[in-house]
């Protein structure tokens, strides 16, 4: 029955901006107020794997996430980048007869992401681009249709899912179109260009939630008079200056720049009315210890050696080259005890787990600190102020892991039912 | 020996901005790069007092604050200051010989405060300007010299000084001219305008000293690019609004610039490279309490009944209308426990003593809230969380407390020198 199944399994990467996106034009098709610019981060560690199969028995289309299924509302951004993609395959299908009539079938849809929400990370980004590759590699739209044309499809599921469809430094234009026809992302650089840039996220505690990105950016658009500023002048001269770092792999000019920006973008939001907050005192200290590392290394003739970035939350995405990556991660563990770590790179050695967990008493301040940096900028934080750091690296966009085979490396069963339900729940 | 004793004591109240000072175009002179607002409070609670004597049998001139003698230094602000006064009284004596040469002798100047520096207020805007009424006093530069004229002086000093020479309302023009001269203060109304204006000052507690605004407001100007259009075109228009607002005694539009601005004006700084932050979580909570309470009264029907408002720090000061003070003054007791708060007003009633201190254990929220305040905007927080409350109102200018006569009720002693010496180290 093989040759009869006609389905895609693929895995999509989340991506972290740099130059932020925050307001739309419009809010049906997502078109943004103003570019962005993100950094792929690698699948191996964090990713969403979606399995997507059509066929002429089933009944309609059907959707679980996480082992739950979700309501395709009629109009909804789900039904929406499903009518769009379908259209394509319809396109083709008028085109070669030959190809059977998938645009036409029923759809079983399920997605998982690997990582915990505990990460604190946006997981409709590399959702979105999941749902978006595995239909469009179910349905063969490439190299018919260009990577960039399918950004377009994610794009309307959720805004910064666009980016997570190429791998490497990605920008989303704005574009100026009405029907947001050149809404695109486009790849600024692969992975490849810069492979030693890392990751670190520090995971925030946060007692209460924040206002939703999606409510809190159009409060930003109606009632912020800097956001006018940021949107006509800011953010179109960082695009060039950070494309250009980027393109020399300057990382001094990538930090200051990316940390302007995020400053900028989290000005936007106390300028609204009312004033909305993402960061808290811990993500402030973070802001105060990266600054006073990179005071030291300029004060010591050298360069910014680390970058901080925040979007709409406490958690801080500390960008830096793989060569400081230790001096980096002790300092963070020196102030913010007993986290969570997920030592990906093995840079504790053999005498800490590949995965430690849980208390781990008091780090010391790496020697390899620039001697002038000020070890009191910040205090030593109750333990738990930051809960989990995870390690990670520039990535590549979004792979094909199985493709019309018997599905066994899918998330679907023979049926088209999931065959992990409930999976968040059951863990 | 009476008539010999050339004496000027004065006071002098604080200010607080509604419309943000944050950048200087020119900083020997204190020209600031836009203009703004502010409300005089009250000095029967907050002021500054001085005492200047001029002596033929002075050699130079010597300055006490607080008990401790300042030294005048060489182009230094206060040497500034007393050289451009003096150059003022020299006019009037060039136009009438009959006057003593007060101009050509020595000066004894005595200054305190009466409001801890626990109240974390800045004492330089009320420190300066008595120190300039003082002298203007002894000088007798009125009516020749405007308040308005005064001001100049005052503002060479510290900035904000210049709007605490005045009463009530008061702008600060930024004005355009190299020398300064048409950076002046002006009365926009007199405290008889709006007696019912009150504020609350609460004192929130805060672990790390926050940049210095001299410097601070520097680093703005030369990095952020939102402050750019805050100068064009954010200040202009809220000028005019907030005096059309005053002039109507319309505190729902009051409340909404004022808040509006302190965000505005924090946003800047959080602009600036690396970002500066004067408000800390304690101060963000408040901000939501106040926003609900405002929140509540506008879904009852009502208008904004409370505005905050942050300088350089992370106090907020509350204004309100004397009859809703009640109601503020409970509810921020509820969430912030054991403040020590003088009930200036007696708002608390005979049961609690007029100048109340120390563990109060729970307060219930006032009855009188709107029905829609939602109680669980905020959690109550640690005892001292917010350490003090300072209930105080819209106030009259500097005040002459004696003038010529044997100095008595004032700070020096017969020689010239201070009655209190090192008055803050013994308190």
């Amino acid at each position: 029955m093989a040759a009869s199944v006609y389905q895609a399994t693929v895995s999509a990467p989340v991506n972290i901006a740099v130059i932020k996106y925050w307001g739309k034009r419009n809010t049906e098709l997502i078109l943004p107020t103003n570019d962005s610019l993100s950094v792929t981060l690698d699948q191996d560690h964090l990713m969403s794997k979606t399995t997507s199969r059509a066929d002429p028995s089933f009944q309609g289309d059907r959707l679980w996430l996480n082992g739950e299924e979700e309501l395709i509302k009629k109009g909804g951004r789900l039904e929406r980048c499903i009518t769009e993609i379908r259209a394509m395959r319809k396109q083709l299908e008028d085109q070669d007869s030959s190809l059977p009539n998938l645009s036409t079938w029923g759809l079983r849809i399920c997605s998982e992401n690997n990582f915990p929400t505990a990460a604190g990370l946006a997981s409709s980004a590399s959702g979105f681009a999941a749902l978006t590759f595995s239909l469009s590699t179910l349905f063969a739209l490439e190299p018919a249709f260009t990577r960039s044309q399918l950004t377009r499809i994610a794009r309307q599921g959720s805004g910064s899912a666009c980016r997570s469809l190429m791998g490497g430094f990605v920008a989303w234009q704005s574009g100026s179109a009405e029907d947001g026809s050149d809404s695109l992302a486009l790849e600024v650089a692969p992975r490849e260009h810069w492979p030693e840039l890392q990751a670190l996220i520090c995971v925030v505690s946060d007692a209460k939630k924040g206002t939703p990105s999606t409510a809190g950016m159009q409060r930003t658009v109606a009632t912020s008079p800097l956001l006018q500023e940021r949107i006509r002048s800011v953010v179109p001269k960082r695009m060039e200056d950070i494309s250009a770092a980027i393109q020399a792999r300057d990382f001094d000019k990538f930090a200051e720049i990316t940390m302007a920006d995020s400053n900028n973008f989290h000005a936007t939001c106390l300028d609204t009315q009312p004033p909305i907050f993402y960061m808290n005192d811990t993500s402030r200290n973070i802001i105060q210890l990266v600054e006073e590392i990179n005071r030291a290394s300029l004060e010591a003739g050298g360069k910014r050696i680390i970058a901080y970035t925040y979007d709409a939350g406490p958690n801080a995405v500390l960008y830096h080259d793989k060569q400081h990556s230790e001096l980096i991660i002790q300092t963070i563990r020196h102030y913010f005890p007993n986290a969570d770590f997920d030592d990906t790179f093995n840079i504790l050695g053999a005498g800490i787990s590949a995965s430690h967990r849980g208390p781990q008493g008091p780090v010391a301040l790496p020697a390899s600190l620039p001697k002038a940096f000020n070890g009191a900028i910040i205090p030593v934080h109750e333990p738990g102020a930051v809960g989990r750091l995870l390690h990670t690296q520039v990535g590549d966009g979004p792979r094909v892991i199985e493709h019309r085979d018997n599905g066994m490396t899918g998330l679907l069963d023979e049926q088209g039912e999931p065959i992990r339900l409930m999976r968040t729940k059951k863990e």
